[in-house]
């Protein structure tokens, strides 16, 4: 039976991190930082366009910004590795609290904080 | 065939945008916000631990962890989606990137950032 | 009298941005995400580091860093320029929340989010 | 002569650190994490607002802006403090570097990162 993309991601990247002996430095929160790095070299790829020119990229750029995206993927990835959590459940799970938290009828078109919703 | 992890993900997640007619707020830019933003409630829970503590959370600090983590992956994907990016085919392109970038007897055991690599 | 060191600053990042035309793009939220890329490249400084060699950085490291955090705070003082925001004032506003959401006796040497005081 | 108002500010956040015994808490790696979760907190009071909206905000979320703001700050100075940087003659500093990569005549009204002026 053929494994999950994501299993398959895990097992590659602990290989990587172990042959090069960087797990010792791979710890959860050391990991956090790298992930949260990641994530800024995304946004500042938007930072100066439009709502709208960040939908239509060109194609150099579109590259770059998949680069961007896999570099998260991959942190997010090690560091569930290294706390033994299971994305997929969990991602699941919390779109079961979304669902709860946000009902269609009472957010129909209106995107704001949870917190935000919570002072109607 | 059963369908990937991801992309059962990626459905489920679109779903629950268009039923809230969330589309309209969710440009790569925006998603990017987003992203980030819950990248840093990880980060939070890490800041004041030490390396050796983020590898052992009690129970609830854990269960917390991995939701805050199902929230990065959201909206990876939900940004992903919105780009027409596949997030597994990226990842295996970087890790490919990563492993001539990082040769293993050059690297082993010493993480610094590429750039710092480069000075020597 | 002497203006103030941020009141100087601020007149001179303002002047930057005006003869360059590029306050069309500093707008409080594309602002946000400059500076919250700054703060990742803060961190992406420390992020394979111990706290304890995060405290004693080579005086090359040290002059980038510096420099990183002239970013940030570049950024922070143009978003409150275009929010018509007093840093100053609202710093000693938050120190004073602070002081009281924070009393001495009950977190002596012990450093949670205000969050997880609350559950005690 | 009076103090300026950052080292006014200094003073006073590291007297709080110290009458907590939080300092032990308060290395460059910690306190960068913290300074990025404030940026976040920061980021997402925007995500879901356009660029227009962002530069309008209603009175309690301005204020609520504010003092995110303020916590950026705070943060910053804590920082700069533990690792013995000035910020203001950084910040002079770089934005004596950014003068010279970013002339007048080949920037108007274009704003990119650095590197993608580069490359033209």
């Amino acid at each position: 039976m053929p494994k999950d993309s994501l299993d398959n991601l895990n097992t590659r990247l602990k290989t990587f991190a172990q042959t090069r002996n960087w797990e010792q430095f791979h710890d959860p929160k050391n990991l956090s930082m790298a992930l949260i790095a990641e994530c800024a070299e995304l946004v500042e790829h938007f930072q100066w366009l439009t709502p709208e020119q960040s939908m239509n990229l060109p194609p150099e750029k579109h590259d770059e910004v998949a680069l961007e995206m896999a570099d998260i993927l991959i942190y997010l990835i090690r560091c569930a590795e290294r706390l033994d959590i299971n994305l997929v459940d969990a991602a699941y799970r919390k779109i079961g609290i979304n669902e709860a938290r946000y009902p269609t009828d009472k957010v129909y078109g209106d995107a704001r904080r949870a917190s935000e919703y919570d002072k109607d």
